[in-house]
């Protein structure tokens, strides 16, 4: 399968930080080790830090890939447009999130975009992402 | 009249999707039917899923345009930054919605764009911007 | 076209009050205007300052109007049973206020009839009853 | 027993309208079946979409009946005033709805007249009023 | 001075009723009892429990009177229109209440109609309105 | 018809307390009045403090019942476990209150349970169970 | 009769400062001007900017004084202090404020203090002042 | 490993209800497939409608498995204790939901338990189980 | 005299776990201290997570204790199940925490079932149950 | 050892006031009480309705007591400035209430104050004293 | 310039406790430190724990100073009175913390007193004080 | 010292509008002004209106600066995201404001990307940026 992994702001950043939130994993190691994992899969990393960026892959992955993941960021709380552009897309969808957002500051807890996806995984650092894939191989959405 | 007509994020996908808030008329036909509709004025469309986009693009509009429509989409909810923008601009402007927000979900009736705006026209649809531009045509913003 | 237009509380004042909200001409004077503007259809002006009365002008307007124009002042922000009217009534109906209200008191935000109705136009004075005219003469309920 | 039972705004639409919160039973229609099937008791019907004309129901109906049942229709959830009303009455009183409040709008959650009844029945349409009749029957007041 | 006394829902059972909120002197009692205070004053009384009526009385104040006084009983918690219809008046104009209301249940919290009037008065039973005459004849509102 | 008619939490305690919210009849003595009342049918008697022994008892009653009454107690406000359990039972079932909720604390104000039943009856003390067999009689249902 | 009026912090500067919400009268006029219009009581006037001052002044006044007035300033916010204080003197007690408190800042509708005393009168300037004196002159809390 | 999956209140129905947000799949059935989907595991199925239950099950789950999945249905948004029950354990831990949460009722947007386990998974019907397993086979928790 | 002292869900793990909020004292150790250090009195410990398991020993200890002391654990948010019971009990009845509520998570701050006993004491660890026990030995609720 | 006890606004009214919430012991005979029932330690009472004194207080009390008791009556609500000081003191510290603070006003529920104390005790009269100095003695705060 | 630096509760422990939230240095260095590195102004320091001292400071800093500095401590959160004596003050006026507010408890993100000032420097320890001297010296203010 | 000064949207209009809440200086004059101001450092001016851009120049602003001043305009009342990218950055940070935020409109008062810099200032115009400065060269963060 296709798969589009889409990374939203500050995630390029990702194994160059080193906090309690986040694994020590870069995003570039962590496409590779990804698609050594799923050889089966066909996976393609974008990563922007500008909402509409996201917006237009987000709106052309419908064309070009049989499933999305998406990791909005920041922008998981505040952006009701990747949320409407997500809801356009008829493919497989899954938000993933890095650290348990649950357990996080208050600003965190509201949730915009998750309504888009079909379901959301969060709190098991770059294992979140690899959840995600395997669901999606699974084909959880069919039924 | 020179109009600017600033439609946001997804807008792009109209009529291109079809669900039970927006009708099944693409951004070009649109564009098309307003022309047909309006001959007198030239209407100038830009559509862009990038938040900072709209903003640049609302301020130039003072010195290219002579009213200016805007559609703001998921932004309507969350952009301090272009509402700062529009409150700047001189120009008579009025926000448009294709669908009615307030019969839609909790986080779309927090309008934050709108207070920018010298009006707001929700839930007609194509409709709403043949409004817009009549408004702009019977120079509601003389007197 | 048969069109009611409603006018709720305060409205008979219109013209006869000079505030920074308002527009300066009569409700008589807005009839007038209307009717030259658009001399195809009938238009049908009542205006109550008694909550009930609306509601029950709502009631009636079904057989004997094609479309309803309400602009419920001061109830828009508490009316229940003005919204549940008009919920009822299967004509196109629009909501108008000749204030942009997202620019007023926290009190008029919360808006309870608008839900009642196809759409809402906001801030025009009284171009807002011109453009609910234009959109009913569109047909825009049509489709 | 002389039992007054009061009607608030559009439910003179009762069995006229057709949507899934209320039955198919007109007020008339209603009243009739009440009356045959509490042939006992002396049951007067009162319908107003005015508020004031509610409340003008409820301060006499101390003086003319046995006891009061009230729908309330919208003012359900905004009448301070027929709640004041109410509270002065010393019959018994009960208020009902035909739809089941819990299960609709947030703005049907806030119970205004409520505190000025001894009890609410909601949910049952028609039969909502027929469980008030059998329980004023039952003396449910005393003791 | 002519001086309009609007007084509002459930305030003709004033003196008819008891309970610890008020006082027990009847409105026919208060009228005599103010007009003998007040002799050089022209006290006019008006009563309405139906809101659209205290909204006409308001409008036609400012042609026939000198001074208006109002309590509008429920209706202060949630009466835009009474609120709206009050700020057009330019007579001086006070509100008064019975009761203290900020000893009382949370809903009487909210002042919608006071923000209309020039002052407000609560808590002195039927005091309230001797004070409210007495500022008027002392002019407060010059200066 | 078999009947089951659920008390939760402290409802053992029924008439052996004595206070302003509830009567004096046991738990006991009910069940014996509601029989002698509806010979016809068949009542069955459960009361539980364990919130999981209602739910429970709720899921088996779809089986061996034709109707179902629940008076949650203080589960009402909280438990959105009941409510579920409640929501897939297909029987006729109704939440019935010993006391006036609307009239007692904040707490109780907020309705979890109730959104899992057809209805809701409050406020007639023992009363509200005759008014539930009552309605359920007469197939309130149906329709 | 003996009247205390107690004022707290910031009214001191009254008639030194010239702002919309206060008059130009000083404390020291307006204690001239009210012993001048009421010269059969005697008036005692107390400032404090601070707290503690004001409450110790309250516990004192039941020993010394026939009624006590207070304008808490901005205390009437916060000060739950200055509320017990005043629940606990058994004087005819009454809260005055220079400036209509309900049309200024969200922060000054949360009204503390205002419980403690029998009644609440606010937006008349000096005047509200008079109006008190004058209430407890014809013994309002007598009945 | 030894993998505890707890199943909270009305999670024994799974299968036997067919709505909109849950699959078809009996808990019965869930438990064979995943036993057969990951034979390496030692799988131990316990559901409980009991609130208590599941609290004394997860205080012995450390001595006997070594990680805990637990899908606390209702409870999921008031069970402070089940909360804490889970904060106690050091096991892996991981919520789970059938449905995507996020997209249903908001009263089951506030997540109490959630802040107990180190993620969340939800809105994958029963593979949410399988991810879940998947995701402790991989010692997402390690590091 | 008699003391129930009731402990809820996840204090059988008290002294197993080693966190910062509390000590490290069993339940047990507890139990023997206390009966050393309160040799006159016959203390007697209960714990259980089920909440209904609670409510039936609340339910039982009026006829067997002379005062009950309550450490609801996590049940103390969220339990009117509790608290009800506990206000119907006439002993003399404390509630005890072990970590001081105040300093913790907000959805700690909500006290549900506090209201339901007479005094409240949080913070000592161990020493909130001496003190508890020492105040009943003082008869405070005398007088 | 040398407690300091500080007491807010109005306790020096205790005892010479009488209603529901307080017992009828003066602050002098409390002092007395408490100084006989613990000998061994030197108590200083200290009382001030100023809430700077009551600061000035706390700050020096780190060098002159062992322990501190706070009630800060009124102050615990709305003291930022108290609850600082408190914080900055390294004495062990208890916030006592003589009322049971959770069945009074909402506005008593907000503690601000307390989150600088160690623990807190409310409810038990003058005996909430007691047990905070029997804590004290008993060295709640070793370990 | 003659510059006041007003300094509410707790700032005299200011070097004198040593948290995470503040520097090390004493109220007496710093107005060292401030004087000789500003030599061209007149630094005049006052401290009290006591807010209706730091009110009657501001009323008179009119008369001495040229610019007024102030940190209101605890008092930023809860003091209206303090906030009206600010506004009052016609000097530039500078709100100055040593912490970042925005980093901390939530009943520190409450500013009342701001408002009455010109601007708001928190966040850089005792370099608050100096950018708000540099910031007056730099004559901000003008234009 | 390399200083990165960020703007974000609209503020290359500075200077370029003029209205109450803005000096009339251009961005590129400001820039002349503090770079001829602050002489001995090296200023970098970077404005966008995309938020994402923003992210991107904070991301990399850790390598080729010593120091970073951040006015993120409207996006400092919702970005998530921007803040995320500065409390990655490791350098010393402050935001900074033109007007005094806290005398604007509500939507301004919540800072979402202040709690990722080091302080704030807010409200001296252009000056807000010369006290930014002024305490980098300070070394306000030393310590």
């Amino acid at each position: 399968m296709r798969i589009l992994i889409l990374n939203g702001p500050n995630l390029n950043l990702l194994g160059k930080r080193d906090n309690k939130h986040y694994g020590d994993l870069t995003l570039d190691k962590l496409e590779e080790i990804l698609k050594k994992e799923f050889p089966k899969h066909q996976l393609t990393f974008f990563q922007s830090n500008i909402e509409g960026e996201i917006i237009d892959q987000i709106q052309i992955s419908g064309k070009e890939f049989d499933a999305l993941i998406i990791n909005p960021g920041g922008y998981a709380h505040s952006s009701v447009a990747i949320r409407d552009a997500l809801a356009e897309v008829s493919l497989p969808k899954i938000e993933v999130h890095l650290s348990h957002l649950a357990k996080r500051e208050g600003f965190r807890q509201k949730l915009i975009t998750a309504t888009g996806s079909d379901g959301y995984i969060s709190g098991f650092k770059e294992y979140s992402y690899f959840a995600a894939i395997y669901l999606i191989e699974k084909n959880y959405y069919k039924k």
